[in-house]
């Protein structure tokens, strides 16, 4: 194959990448190449651990998830945040071996708290490499993030993660900096993840690089509410709508899962990869309005690619509950490649 | 229309979007209530300011450009960076009156110094809004950054500006809060922008969202090297390449037009709003290595979505040679909505 152009079901696959093989090596080494003073990639595997010596008496945080979702994990490796990323093949879980040698590496004598988000393989994977890691002695936990409420309930699998363990992540690295003990880093993890809702929403879909197919299929003039990071399907597919409408069918499915009133908040706008920045301010124009409306306090509001799903067009609206501790740990300071405080 | 979808051309126009109308008031007031503490709208136009209080004795810095390249011009107002970002409608410049208006809200007694990217309406309008406010008393200059080295030479309007002048906007807002005057800031703008070189790269146009139309045609299979931030044409059409082929080219280019032998260079890998963040990565592992071998030393890499056209697909690369002071001035402390130190 000359280039990376190729046409599959009336679809072009136009990726800069050097094929669907080295894909996820190459990721992870163009990535720990820009910023060799925060990230180092562990050898012959695609684990990212900070650069940094590792404090004895803290908790080291582990995060990790397929590829395709860009800047995540690596990017949030660094000072207030992660210690490692694990990384799986395009959109799978990273496989238990992986995990395991990213626990053992980043281990110290306070122990590893790995966040998961809630996919069947990345909860199986991840209970695998901590059994392991546990048979030789190492104190790990985790917390399971579910923030999409657009999951049907009633499942036995529960909600779907989204974006929303991002904001995960810095509140519990926050927590690891300040020297607190294991379970007490997984308690405010847990108690962050529980104020913690998310819905997405999707236009486009991406084009796996592997096969060249697309994630899934909408209309020409569809969209559908709730679908979830590597194409699962939502709760309303729909035409097109506005951002004004489309924003509020977001937050009403939010607020139906989840008592904001009175409460303060952070808002995560989170682009999938191929909507514009441009379109995630107008969608926050209208969130600000409509929380306002609600009673509901916005403390900050982050917008970006935080969580991607490659080049696939839609975006997601989280809303994290903060009291005064976690408002502390969310200013915290940080310093990593994408988030810095 | 009910919503933003339409059929054009066989294309389809998915945005969440509000309308044409109001798009570029919407995008404003999005960012601005995303950050409260950093900007403020000035009222009844779309001209956001620094939300600190101005300190008589600094110089103001000022940057315009049309819609369509967010997070730019407004993600970069805060410490450190713009006081005053000035857009235009979508792909336009801003018009001279809002220009003045910006620069009137900002001034100090130390002056004004403007930003501009060469492009023939950027460049007018800016010189109109800078003689009126020349004429009220203001002292204001400007600094043009034309980092495109694929614009055909010869041609009187010289060469276009890509995402360099993100660069700059950190140098010039460093020095700027340093004290240092009126002449001394545009010095060490120009003197960032004579190192700085780029060159853009792309594969999918976007969709202009008042008429639904593409904003350049490309074969199906097709990319261009050099094409500019509105689609300008580039220096080369061909088939799809593979990242390290195609920053090879662009690189090339780069190295053809400047020489930064035995330089250390910030690095940046922009990309244009539709390619994932996931593709910067991987060019940037080639980046790394190409300029090792040519040996330049990389000081330090900025990877994302700085400066975009929408939903293109596509990327930039820029390298900007460092010395000891403009490495200070790029570490310097910023507090933007975008860049954080």
């Amino acid at each position: 194959m000359k280039g990376m152009a190729r046409k599959q079901r009336g679809e072009t696959v136009k990726k800069f990448i050097n094929g669907p093989e080295t894909l996820e090596a190459d990721i992870i080494r163009g990535l720990a190449l820009s910023k060799p003073g925060l990230l180092r990639q562990l050898p012959d595997c695609n684990v990212l651990v900070r650069q940094t010596l590792k404090r004895r008496d803290k908790v080291s945080l582990l995060f990790g998830c397929g590829s395709g979702h860009e800047p995540a994990p690596g990017g949030y490796v660094g000072y207030g945040m992660l210690d490692a990323a694990v990384p799986g093949k395009i959109f799978s879980s990273p496989t238990p071996d992986k995990i395991l040698k990213g626990i053992k590496e980043v281990q110290t004598e306070a122990g590893v708290l790995c966040l998961i988000v809630n996919y069947t393989g990345d909860v199986l994977n991840f209970r695998m490499a901590m059994e392991m890691a546990k048979m030789e002695g190492i104190a790990v936990e985790s917390v399971i993030v579910a923030d999409d409420v657009a999951t049907q309930k009633g499942k036995s699998v529960g909600q779907r993660g989204l974006a929303g363990v991002v904001l995960v992540m810095k509140i519990a690295g926050a927590e690891a900096e300040m020297g607190t003990d294991l379970y007490g880093v997984k308690e405010v993890a847990k108690w962050a993840a529980s104020g913690l809702r998310s819905v997405g929403v999707a236009c486009r879909p991406c084009i796996i690089p592997s096969d060249g197919e697309p994630s899934f299929e909408l209309g020409e003039m569809e969209m559908e509410i709730g679908m979830g990071i590597h194409g699962e399907p939502g709760v309303m597919r729909c035409d097109m709508m506005n951002a004004r409408d489309t924003a509020r069918q977001m937050l009403e499915l939010i607020l139906l899962d989840c008592n904001y009133e009175n409460s303060e908040v952070v808002v995560l706008i989170n682009g999938l990869g191929g909507t514009p920045i441009m379109e995630l301010y107008v969608i926050n124009e209208f969130v600000h309005q409509y929380l306002a409306e609600q009673g509901i306090v916005i403390y900050d509001t982050m917008i970006g690619n935080y969580m991607t799903s490659m080049e696939m067009g839609g975006f997601s609206i989280s809303l994290m509950r903060v009291d005064p501790h976690l408002k502390a740990l969310y200013d915290a300071a940080a310093v990593t490649p994408v988030i810095r405080r």
